[in-house]
C-alpha cells in the first residue's frame, strides 16, 4: 500500500448517475431510486468525502473525468447499471481509477463481467450511511493491490519483449559480421550509450532497417 | 470467468473462528460475538451454502484445509481477527482459496495488509442474512479475476526466466564448440526431444554441470 496516499476522507469523488434520477415525481421507481441516491450522497458527505461532480454517463464522460481526475468513481445506477458501467469503463480504460458500483439489483450474474471490466467494488443492496467509509477504504486498498499486480505483469511483459527484440538484433549482427554473441551484445550496448538510447530501442531500430542492410 | 465453476449456492465453505466464540455466558462481548456468528451461519445455511467445517485457527489448520479443500474460507473472527487471519493466510499460501473476512471492527487501518496477504473480501460491519449471497458471489468473481492476473504474471515470469536459462546454455555451447547461435539452439532442442525433457530443463542441466565440462 502506498503510504503517501491521502486518507479516504479527503478523496475527490465523482458520482456517475443516469439522468433518470432527475425524473419528476410521477414514476414510483424513479422516486425510490432518487431517494436511495440522495441517501448515498448524504452518507458520503457525512463521512467527509469530497463529491467534486455528479455526471451523467454520456459521450462527454471521458473528457470530464480526464479534466477532473478524481480519486474514485462511484457508479450509482440502479436501473441502467450495465449501460452506465460500460461508459465508465471505457472512460477509464487508459487512466485506471477505483470504480465502486452501488446497486440494488440482486441479480449477480453480471458481477464477473463487471469485475473483469475494471470495477473494483460491487456493492449489492442498500447501505447505511455509517458503512460507506469502510466499504470505500476496502475498495481503495483493493484497487491499489490490483494495480500493483498489473504493474508487475506489465514489467515482466516489457522485459520479455525487450529481451526478444535484443536477441533478434544480436542474431542479425552475428550473422552479418560473424561476431560472437558477446561481441554483438557489446556493439549494441555501445551504440545505445553513444546515442543515449535504450538498448531495446537500438535493437528495434536495427531490426526495422535490417532489410535495407541485407 | 470460468463458466464451469459451481454456482455459489453449492459452494463448500469452511468457517474459521476463534475458540472464544465457544465461551460461556459470563463475558458480554463474547456473547455478542457468538450471537453475531450464529446469525452469519444461519444466513449461509438459509442461502443454501454447504458449511463443511467450523475450525479454530490453530497449528492443525493447514492440514485440515488441505484435507477438506473447501471452495471458500470465511473468517469470522471479531476480536482476534489479526491472529486468525495470519493462520489462514499461512494455511492457503500454497493452495490459494477465496478468503472472506467478516468483522465488526471499523478500524480499517489493516485492510491494505489483509488484502495484500490474500484476503479476497473484507466485509466490515454486520450483515443481514439476505445480503450474504451477493457478497459471496462478488468475492468469488473477484478471486477468479485476481487468480487470472496472477496466472498471467506467473506465465510471463516463467517464460522470462526460461529464456534467460536457454540463452546462458546457448552461450556455453557457442563458446565450448564454436557453434553458431542457431546451431547451439538446434543442439539443445535435439537433446530435449531425445530425452523427453523441456528445453529449459535441458538448458538448466547443462548450466548445472558446466563447471565439470570446463
Amino acid at each position: 500500500m502506498n503510504p503517501t496516499r491521502p486518507s479516504t476522507a479527503a478523496l475527490r469523488i465523482v458520482i456517475v448517475a443516469p439522468d433518470s434520477l432527475l425524473a419528476d415525481g410521477t414514476d414510483t421507481r424513479a422516486v425510490t431510486e432518487a431517494e436511495r441516491s440522495r441517501s448515498l450522497r448524504i452518507g458520503l458527505l457525512e463521512n467527509g468525502y469530497n463529491i467534486v461532480a455528479v455526471l451523467p454517463a454520456d459521450v462527454f464522460l471521458p473528457d470530464r473525468l480526464a479534466q477532473i481526475a478524481p480519486d474514485m468513481i462511484i457508479v450509482d445506477a440502479e436501473s441502467q447499471a450495465r449501460d452506465t458501467l460500460e461508459h465508465v469503463v471505457l472512460a477509464t480504460r487508459d487512466a485506471r481509477r477505483p470504480i465502486v458500483l452501488f446497486t440494488e439489483d440482486e441479480d449477480t450474474s453480471h458481477v464477473g463481467a463487471a469485475i473483469a471490466a475494471g470495477v473494483t467494488a460491487y456493492v449489492v443492496a442498500g447501505m447505511a450511511p455509517d458503512r460507506v467509509k469502510p466499504v470505500l477504504e476496502v475498495a481503495l486498498a483493493r484497487f491499489e493491490h490490483e494495480e500493483g499486480l498489473r504493474r508487475e505483469l506489465a514489467d515482466a511483459r516489457t522485459e520479455l519483449s525487450e529481451r526478444k527484440v535484443i536477441d533478434r538484433a544480436k542474431g542479425l549482427l552475428i550473422k552479418a559480421h560473424g561476431l560472437t554473441e558477446d561481441a554483438a551484445y557489446a556493439r549494441l550496448r555501445k551504440t545505445a550509450m553513444d546515442k543515449g538510447l535504450r538498448l531495446a530501442d537500438v535493437a528495434q531500430r536495427l531490426i526495422d532497417v535490417s532489410d535495407l542492410l541485407a
